[in-house]
């Protein structure tokens, strides 16, 4: 299952690249089933907010505190400071991670609050986001907020 | 200046209640001046991430690094897991918190990472959300994810 849902959360980042964006996909699963996927939408939407988590998040539609804290969140990469928020905020207890060698995000914080990280350390995340780096080294440092 | 821009923040939480939201609003200001303003639209919108800081970022365009590491932001309500986490994202230094006696965010958070927080403890702001939270009760434990 954990690989069904990278998979998905691939390609999620596969059609983001394809639209001309950040190769960083994201699903949300509740009871071993997606109930909201996404993907990064900084370059296509011009969001600074629409990262692959929070585009997951937000497609699942308006659901309770309860609905959330039953999901787990797959994501092909590390999730930075605001994803890790609402991960915290909505009590998703379980983080499935594609790779964190481009970029660690909150990993630490998110264990200290009892969330459970699996890195899956898949090598399809890293060339994606390897190659986007080569080639828009800009547009990922615009994302990620460093300089 | 600090009262001008809450009060911008307070116009942007009462836009909100009248659209039949929660109150809760947020202005993100640059050098002086209001870059970026919104509110909590989770009602609205049907949505789980625009709260009132988010909003105000994502209004405030598809900004660089060195943009947000410039910005301040005001907000009538200290600010959750996810809001603080965008705050920490994009090197926000100063959240400027209208009130926390309705619920406190992730300041002791933010103070680690040496974000500089001043609470009001705005009367206006406290009166908004005890009123709302009278009235709906439900919605409001919705939106922060308490049960």
């Amino acid at each position: 299952m954990m690989n069904t849902f990278m998979k998905q959360a691939i390609l999620e980042a596969e059609k983001g690249l394809r639209s001309g964006g950040i190769p960083i996909g994201s699903v949300l699963v509740r009871h071993g089933k997606i109930v909201g996927r996404g993907h990064n939408r900084r370059i296509q939407n011009d969001s600074a907010i629409l990262h692959a988590e929070m585009d997951a998040i937000e497609n699942s539609g308006r659901q309770t505190a309860d609905f959330y804290s039953e999901c787990e969140i797959y994501t092909t990469l590390s999730p930075c400071s605001m994803c890790s928020g609402a991960i915290l905020l909505y009590g998703i207890k379980k983080v499935i991670i594609g790779e964190n060698e481009t970029f660690v995000g909150e990993e630490e914080l998110l264990r200290s609050r009892g969330v459970d990280l699996v890195v899956l350390n898949n090598a399809q995340c890293k060339t994606m986001m390897a190659g986007f780096i080569k080639n828009h080294y800009d547009l990922w440092n615009e994302d990620i907020g460093e300089e």
